[in-house]
């Protein structure tokens, strides 16, 4: 009997899944932007030595001591830049990339403009919401966290890296768009380089940050849609000028 | 020689707080905008029923019971909207901005945008800055409060009100943005009637929220310059057209 609750339960959530789906398409595709349903997943990082010093300090608010690369050069072997697992992979920068596909299964999207569609906001903290962007010929990375900076109240942490260089990162503008019920919020920054680990980024609170009841204001239905943007910075244009 | 050391740190304050607004002047006049230095206050609310009930719930993440009116009649006299102190005053709305300015010293400023610059973000919470804004035939209050809603981690919470009934709020569109260091953070939103009490919007959370470091962020030399402009939304322009 519990076996067949259980199955109707299953088959419920993918039809729920399946329709949430839909209506985001419905509602956003007007606007010709591409929706992505991104599902949380649990943080799963371990021991080793550089990932775990650097939760323990985020997890303290003190900026981890983790890779601050100024200049990365063409031979340099740069670690896995997946927040989500502790992984002894290392690669040069430009493969970086297809690792986070093929190993941690971190789909990509292509467009200017998207739609992250994250799901379950309600489950507890920690969890992540993570995608690739492809987009003016780089690929950023997109990370939606919900983490206890203090205890008993979770926030939302919302920020995109580039897999990239800082240098070249520098050159791009990224923005999210939260809009739903009259109320509308917009984060506009510089990404940061993916070789400056998401957690720093995250304690130093240099991001999109939402309370629960924020979230709340702008979700619907348990999910929460976020506009992303990416687009080339003045500084980069100016350049280009010259 | 104490008192001559006192005098010259008053002195010193002076000129930094001239400096400080002849800075502000230069940023944002280029852009044709008023800025308004605004000091901080502390709130002096004590004793009498309604605001000790409403202080005691928002410290407690509760809707406070206060004012809910949902129409306003010509005749009716509405409290004091002041959020800074408990006041038995009563009168007709058209009359609660000549109050507020009177008898609590609250200035207001005329301009479709306008710069808000609070100073001395610093101070401990929990601290308000206050203005009113003339615009489009209204007046609205500007409320930013630096509050401890979770004990030890203060936060500051900023909205725009409209002195008059929730329907005439409905009107009208308010947005405050920060911009600084190639960052840039907008709150829209429909301003709250000043009859919904400032402290049951702020302990919702349906306004701008920042944390101490994003406020740092956003801060020059312990000074917060917020940009607000109000506009008539879209349902009234939609109503008016037909």
């Amino acid at each position: 009997m519990l076996f067949f609750t259980q199955c109707f339960g299953a088959v419920l959530d993918l039809i729920h899944l399946r329709f949430q789906h839909y209506k985001a398409k419905r509602v956003f595709s007007a606007a010709g932007q591409l929706v992505c349903v991104v599902n949380p997943t649990h943080s799963l990082k371990y021991a080793p030595a550089r990932c775990a010093a650097a939760q323990t300090s985020a997890e303290q608010g003190v900026l981890p001591p983790c890779h601050h690369h100024e200049a990365v050069h063409d031979s340099q072997l740069v670690p896995c830049t997946c927040p989500l697992f502790s992984c002894p992979w290392e690669g040069h920068l430009e493969v970086v990339v297809s690792h986070l596909r093929q190993t941690h299964r971190i789909n990509i999207l292509q467009g200017a403009e998207i739609v992250f569609l994250a799901t379950d906001m309600h489950l507890p903290a920690p969890t992540d919401w993570i995608i690739m962007h492809s987009c003016l010929g780089h690929q950023f990375l997109l990370v939606l966290r919900k983490q206890e900076k203090y205890e008993g109240h979770p926030q939302f942490f919302a920020t995109m890296m580039l897999i990239g260089t800082p240098t070249q990162a520098d050159n791009f503008t990224y923005r999210l768009e939260l809009n739903r019920n009259q109320r509308r919020l917009k984060w506009e920054a510089t990404p940061r380089s993916v070789l400056e680990c998401v957690d720093s980024v995250i304690s130093d609170g240099d991001c999109l940050v939402l309370n629960t009841s924020l979230a709340q204001l702008f979700s619907d239905n348990g999910s929460l849609a976020i506009g992303i943007a990416i687009t080339t910075s003045k500084v980069h244009n100016a350049e280009a000028e010259i």
